[in-house]
């Protein structure tokens, strides 16, 4: 089958996010982030029962406090399982509307049966990942915490959820380095991709 | 600086050396694999030693039993390490002749100091391997076997002779499943990388 939809999985400060953003707007196809899913997620999702019990003026925080300390169990399952069962919801729905880019949200593994995804992991080498991280929060005293943290973070979730390995080179069918390549190069080795023949029948 | 040598480490049966034999004739440049940089290493380094010892009929097999059952030592080094160090020469040597393309032999690590290298991991899925080691080997009865001891020996010799860890995507500029995208789509993504813009400054 042809590559219809890329997945990419990112180090934190990777610029992976960027890379996905703007291989969308070159092939004019949507682009799914973590905050476009957790929103749409909360939309449909959350809403209701959080509703009943708090009134309209909730937040998607609002809801995370309500459910750690209240009960600390929503519809029978931890609220972070239900987060996740709510945004795998999300990404099989919006795979399913057409050709997309999504970033994050172990969206290579929920959409591992399919024949047409394009699974990425997008790192850098760590001069790189300060810098951006430095530029876009400002914060340089705290950025080697950040780094340290979040991808720390990222991991875990991937393999709590996947039983996977996050940014084992086996289990995407490229990665790329964005400080070393480029992100516009990056961008353009993936937007060659698209469309292109890929075997996932294990032949 | 640009891309001008690009080196290969793969799983084995994943296709790697076929992507950098295809690779190198597109860019019609030298191709250099674990049999060159071994021969030439014997031819440049052991055979002194061991004819003075052994006589001129000496083969690199029999220079390795000779190694390990007469004393074990050669010039203060154990084999693996005057092997090693012999190999890492040639490989220096090689890439101050101009553009390569080098499979294996650790060619990324003993390459690290320099900027234009594009440094490449190859894998594929283990059906894939599978199928192309019985092809090429013909003893289906081994194929799993010798799927898990060559790469186990691969990983230890990387992680013993440069800290790191083999297959472990941020140690390379990028990585690529032959499985999924096909050896010569592989190809094509190296080729069009060759004289490309690589920042290896850390900037």
């Amino acid at each position: 089958m042809s590559v219809q939809i890329i997945t990419i999985s990112r180090e934190f400060g990777s610029g992976g996010r960027e890379v996905g953003r703007k291989l969308a707007e070159r092939l004019n196809i949507p682009f799914y982030d973590k905050e476009i899913i957790e929103k749409t997620a909360w939309k449909t999702g959350f809403a209701e029962e959080y509703i009943k019990n708090q009134g309209e003026q909730a937040s998607a925080r609002n809801w995370f406090e309500y459910s750690f300390s209240a009960r600390n169990q929503v519809f029978g399952m931890s609220p972070e399982d239900f987060l996740f069962t709510k945004q795998r919801e999300v990404i099989e729905e919006l795979s399913k509307q057409g050709s997309c880019v999504i970033v994050g949200r172990c969206a290579d593994f929920i959409l591992r049966e399919r024949k047409d995804v394009l699974n990425v992991f997008i790192h850098s080498d760590i001069s790189f990942r300060k810098k951006r991280i430095t530029e876009i929060y400002g914060e340089p005293e705290h950025t080697d915490k950040m780094l340290r943290d979040i991808d720390k973070k990222r991991a875990f979730h991937y393999k709590y959820y996947t039983d996977r390995t996050w940014g084992k080179s086996q289990n995407y069918d490229l990665t790329l380095n964005t400080s070393t390549l480029g992100i516009d190069h990056c961008v353009e080795i993936l937007a060659a991709l698209y469309h292109s023949a890929l075997n996932k029948d294990g032949e």
